[in-house]
C-alpha cells in the first residue's frame, strides 16, 4: 500500500479535511487524516474523516459550515452539493464582553517613506485625482486626463499620475431617496483620499443634482472646481483649458512634495479577498492576520469589511471588540444588509460564486470563516458604515459590500492609502489611485499567473514558510510598497479597473 | 409705454406663458399675453395669464401641470415653489381605444449609406467591441484596447473603432435576485448591437457569477471567449496576446465590410432629453417627434424611454395604442417601475433636477408633458423593458429610467443604431459606439457650446424656422450621420460617456 497523502485538518475538531495535491487525488487512496477516499476528490476540496449522519454537522475551523443533506460516510467527498447552510449567527445574540481584550504589544522600529499632507495623514502615492459631480462631464473629464498625462506630466516628475475618479452618479437617481447618503459620502470622502494630498479637483456640469456642497469639504484642502455650464465658457475648448489650468495650478503645488520618513502609524491598508478558495482561509488570510496584526501593533490602521463574509462569523467577534460601541454597530451593519438583501429577494447565500465552489467551498459560511482570518487577532476598536471615514488607528470593521470593486472604492473613501488582496482563482484587479498588492492563496496561480500576483501564499500550505514569517514578510513587502521602493505587479503592467459606487437607492 | 414683449403660450386653454427674451423681463413690462409682470421673470419661466385661486390649476400644454399653493394674481412668476404636483394618472383607468389609431401615411425616396449584418440588421458604424462577463478583466481588456487601437487599427482602414464595453456587473451581485435578469439581459443583448456587425468578442475571468451561457447568444454571429483563468495562459503576457489574436481575426472579416444603400426602414433611433429646460417641450421636443413620424412614415424604427417622464403623460397614450397590448404593457411597465421607486422610499418626484428647474419647469408633470412630445403623433406598436430588444418596426415605448447613461445603455441594448439627445441646460453626452445628435432646445446653448451641439432648436422659438421645417432638417441630418458622411460634434471632439447599467437588484 502506499504512502498516506498529506490532507489538511484546520482544527482538532474538524471532520473534513482538505485535499492538497495538485489535481487532486484518486478513489481508494489513503490521507494521513486516516480516511481512505471513496471517490476521486479534485485539489482545495473537503473529504469526510468520520461517518456524517444525515442532518450531521459538517465541522472545519471548529466551527460549524453546514449540515449534511444525505448520510456522508467516511472518505467522501463533501461539497457544496451535500451541506444545508445552517441559520446565519442571531445577531440578538451578540453582547459585548464583560472585560475588554488586551491591546497586543506595541512595535517599535518601522517606518516608511510616504508624502505627508496638511490634514496630518500620510500619502503612498503623489497623484493628482479630479473627481467629477456627475457622469455627464467624465467623457470630456477623461479627455482632458490624456492631455495632462502627455502634455503636462512630464513636466511634473514628481507627481505619479493624474486620475479621472469618474462614476455613474450624480444625476437621474434619487437625490434625497433613504439610502442616497451612502454614495454621496463615498464620493466626497474619496477626493479626501490621503494620496490626492490635499488637492481637490472637482468638475461639474451645473445643472445636475449633487450639488457642489454636498460634495465638497472647506477643510484644509486646496480646492479648485468649475461647472462646464458656466456662462463664460464658450464651448469645448474654453472648459477643456479651463481644466488644464487648474490642473497645471495643483500639479505645481503635488510637484513640490517630498517623501519623508514616516511612522507605521500614517498607514492605512485595507484588506480584501475576491475569488477566494478553500485555501483563503488557511493560508493568504491568515498571512494577512499576522500582517495586520504587526500593523496594529506598530500603531497603524487596517480594515477588514465586505458583510456577507463576516455576516457568518460575526459571532466570533464581540470577544474582541474593545468597547460594547463596537458590538453595537457590528449589529446595525450586519442588521442593515439582511435587510437589504431580503428586499431584493436574496441573502448572504447569494455570496459565494461558482469560482469558490470549483475551489472547494461549500457555501458562504465556510468562505465566511476563511474571510474573517484576515482580521488577526487584535481589538477592534471600531466600526463604519459604507462610505465613510476611518475614525480611529487599529483595526476597524468598514462595513461594505463584498464585491471587489465596490469594497475597494469604499476602503479608498475611508481613506486607505495602501490595499491589500487576497485570491484563490485569480484576478488582474488593481486600483487606479492606490497601491494594491496581490496575494495568491496557491502556488500554481501564484505559478501561472507569475507577472500578476505579488506573493505566493501557498508556501505556507507546502510547509515551505510558516503563517508567521509569511506574515512578516508581508509586512515588510508593504513597507517598501507604501515607500515606491517597489511597485506592485499590476502597477508595473499599467493595469487600472474602475471605481464602482455603491448606490442602493433607486435611480429615476 | 413700451411694446409689449414676447412670450409663448402653448395652447389655447394654457393660464401661463413662458418668458423668450434672454436675461428674463422685468416687473411692470407687459406681454403679448396680456399679463403685465408684477415682478422679475427669468428666461424660460411661467407668468400667470390669469389670477390663479390657492389650489387652482396651473395649465400649460393644456394640461394640469400642478396646483397653487398661493394664489397667484395674474402676472405673477409661477414657479416650483408655488404649485403641488396632481395625483399622478391612475393606471387603472387606462384603456386601449375602441378604433386602432391610423398608421401615418407611407413616405418613400429615403436611404442612408449603412453596414449590412448577417441577421439582417445594419450599422451606421463599423466598431469591434470587446465585452466582458466581470468588472474584474476591465482594466486588462482596456488595455489591450489601447494597444489595438494604436497596433493594429492602422491596418484595418474599415474599421471605425474598436471599444471594451466595460460594465461593474458580473460578480458580487446577487445573480439570482428577482430583478438580476435586466442587467444580464442588458450585456447580452448589447453586444448584439447592429453596430458591432455581429463580431463577438468576450473576455471572462472563469470564477464570476456571470457565466457565458447567460450572455452568449448562438444565432448569426460570428463569436470568440476566453476566461484568463485558463490553465494555459501563462500569466498577462499570454492573456492579452489571446486577445490581441482574436481581436485580429474580428478585425479582418470586419474590414472587408463596405456600406451600402439601406431603406430608412433599416434605421433604429433611440430618443432621449436630459438637461430639459421649458423650451424642450415647445422647440427641441416636438422638432424630435417631426423626425420621429418621417421614419417611422419611411418604414424605420423609433424608440422612446425614460418611465418617469413618461408617467405623468401616459393617460395622452392609449389612444395612440396600435393594439390592447400596448395599453396593458404601458401598464405593466409604469407599475413596475412606480414599485420600484417606493421601495426605496421614492416616486417620481424625484426626478427633476435643480437644473431643470432653473430652465423654468416646475416638476415632472411639465417636464413629462415635454418630454413626450419627442414621440411625434405615430402609434405605438410596441412596449419593450429595461434590456429587451427591440421586436417592431416603427415607434416604441422602450421603458428605461431617465438617466441619461442608463437610458443609452438600454437603447443600445434594445438595438439602437442612432441616438439624439435634447437638451436645455447642456451636456457634453456622447455614446462610445454610436453617433449621438445633440440638439439645443434654445438658441443661448446652442451659440455658447456651438462645437459642442449638433442642432439649434431655439430658433423654433424666434420663429426663423417652423417646426415641421426643424424635423425636417433633422431627419436629412439623421441620414448623413447614419451614412457616416457627417460626424456629430461630440465625434469631432472625441468624448466618450461610459456606458452604465441598470441593476435593481442588490449587490452582495
Amino acid at each position: 500500500m502506499n504512502k498516506p497523502v498529506p490532507s489538511l485538518k484546520v482544527h482538532e475538531s474538524d471532520n473534513v479535511s482538505i485535499i492538497l495535491t495538485a489535481g487532486g487525488v484518486k478513489a481508494g487512496v489513503a490521507l494521513d487524516t486516516g480516511a481512505v477516499l471513496l471517490e476521486d476528490v479534485p485539489f482545495g476540496h473537503k473529504v469526510a474523516l468520520a461517518d456524517i449522519p444525515k442532518g450531521g454537522q459538517v465541522i472545519r475551523y471548529g466551527e460549524v459550515i453546514g449540515l449534511a443533506k444525505m448520510a456522508l460516510p467516511k472518505g467522501s467527498w463533501v461539497n457544496e452539493h451535500m451541506i444545508e447552510l445552517p441559520e446565519p449567527p442571531d445577531l440578538e445574540s451578540l453582547v459585548a464582553p464583560v472585560e475588554a481584550p488586551q491591546p497586543l504589544p506595541p512595535l517599535e522600529g518601522y517606518t516608511f517613506e510616504g508624502y505627508r499632507n496638511p490634514d496630518g495623514s500620510v500619502g503612498t502615492r503623489n497623484v493628482l485625482a479630479i473627481s467629477i459631480s456627475v457622469q455627464c462631464v467624465a467623457g470630456v473629464v477623461e479627455h482632458v486626463v490624456r492631455r495632462i498625462r502627455e502634455e503636462l506630466l512630464p513636466h511634473y516628475p514628481n507627481v505619479d499620475d493624474v486620475v479621472a475618479l469618474t462614476h455613474s452618479y450624480g444625476c437621474g437617481v434619487a437625490i434625497n431617496a433613504t439610502d442616497a447618503y451612502i454614495p454621496i459620502r463615498t464620493i466626497k470622502n474619496i477626493a479626501l483620499n490621503p494620496n490626492f494630498g490635499g488637492e481637490v479637483m472637482v468638475v461639474g456640469l451645473g445643472c445636475e443634482k449633487l450639488r457642489p456642497e454636498m460634495i465638497m469639504n472647506d477643510d484644509e484642502l486646496t480646492q479648485s472646481k468649475m461647472f462646464m455650464q458656466e456662462e463664460e465658457l464658450l464651448g469645448f475648448g474654453a472648459i477643456t483649458d479651463r481644466v488644464m489650468d487648474q490642473a497645471r495650478e495643483h500639479l505645481e503645488r503635488l510637484n513640490k512634495r517630498q517623501r519623508e520618513t514616516c511612522p507605521v502609524s500614517d498607514l492605512v491598508v485595507g484588506m480584501q479577498c475576491g475569488g477566494s478558495d478553500a485555501f483563503s482561509g488557511i493560508t493568504a488570510n491568515p498571512m494577512l492576520g499576522i500582517a495586520s496584526d504587526l500593523i496594529v501593533r506598530a500603531g497603524g490602521s487596517v480594515m477588514f469589511s465586505e458583510v456577507t463574509e463576516v455576516r457568518d462569523s460575526v459571532h466570533l467577534l464581540p470577544r474582541r471588540a474593545a468597547n460594547p460601541g463596537v458590538v453595537e454597530d457590528l449589529v446595525r451593519e450586519m442588521s442593515w444588509y439582511d435587510a437589504y438583501l431580503a428586499k431584493g429577494g436574496a441573502d448572504r447565500a447569494a455570496n459565494t460564486t461558482p469560482g469558490n465552489k470549483m475551489g472547494g467551498l461549500s457555501g458562504i459560511v465556510e468562505k465566511s470563516l476563511g474571510s474573517v482570518a484576515k482580521s488577526g487577532s487584535s481589538p477592534i476598536v471600531d466600526v463604519i458604515g459604507p462610505g465613510e471615514r476611518l475614525r480611529r488607528k487599529g483595526l476597524t470593521f468598514a462595513a461594505t459590500p463584498a464585491g471587489d470593486f465596490v469594497c475597494g472604492t469604499l476602503q479608498l473613501a475611508a481613506g486607505m492609502n495602501l490595499h491589500i488582496f487576497t485570491t484563490g482563482r485569480g484576478t488582474p484587479y488593481n486600483l487606479p489611485t492606490t497601491p494594491t498588492i496581490k496575494v495568491a492563496t496557491n502556488s500554481g496561480l501564484a505559478a501561472r499567473w507569475f507577472d500578476l500576483m505579488d506573493v505566493d501564499a501557498g508556501r505556507i500550505a507546502a510547509g515551505e514558510v510558516s503563517v508567521e514569517e509569511a506574515g512578516w514578510e508581508l509586512f515588510r513587502l508593504i513597507l517598501d510598497i507604501a515607500s515606491g521602493r517597489t511597485q506592485t505587479a499590476a502597477d508595473k503592467l499599467g493595469i487600472k479597473n474602475d471605481l464602482v459606487l455603491f448606490n442602493p437607492a433607486p435611480i429615476t
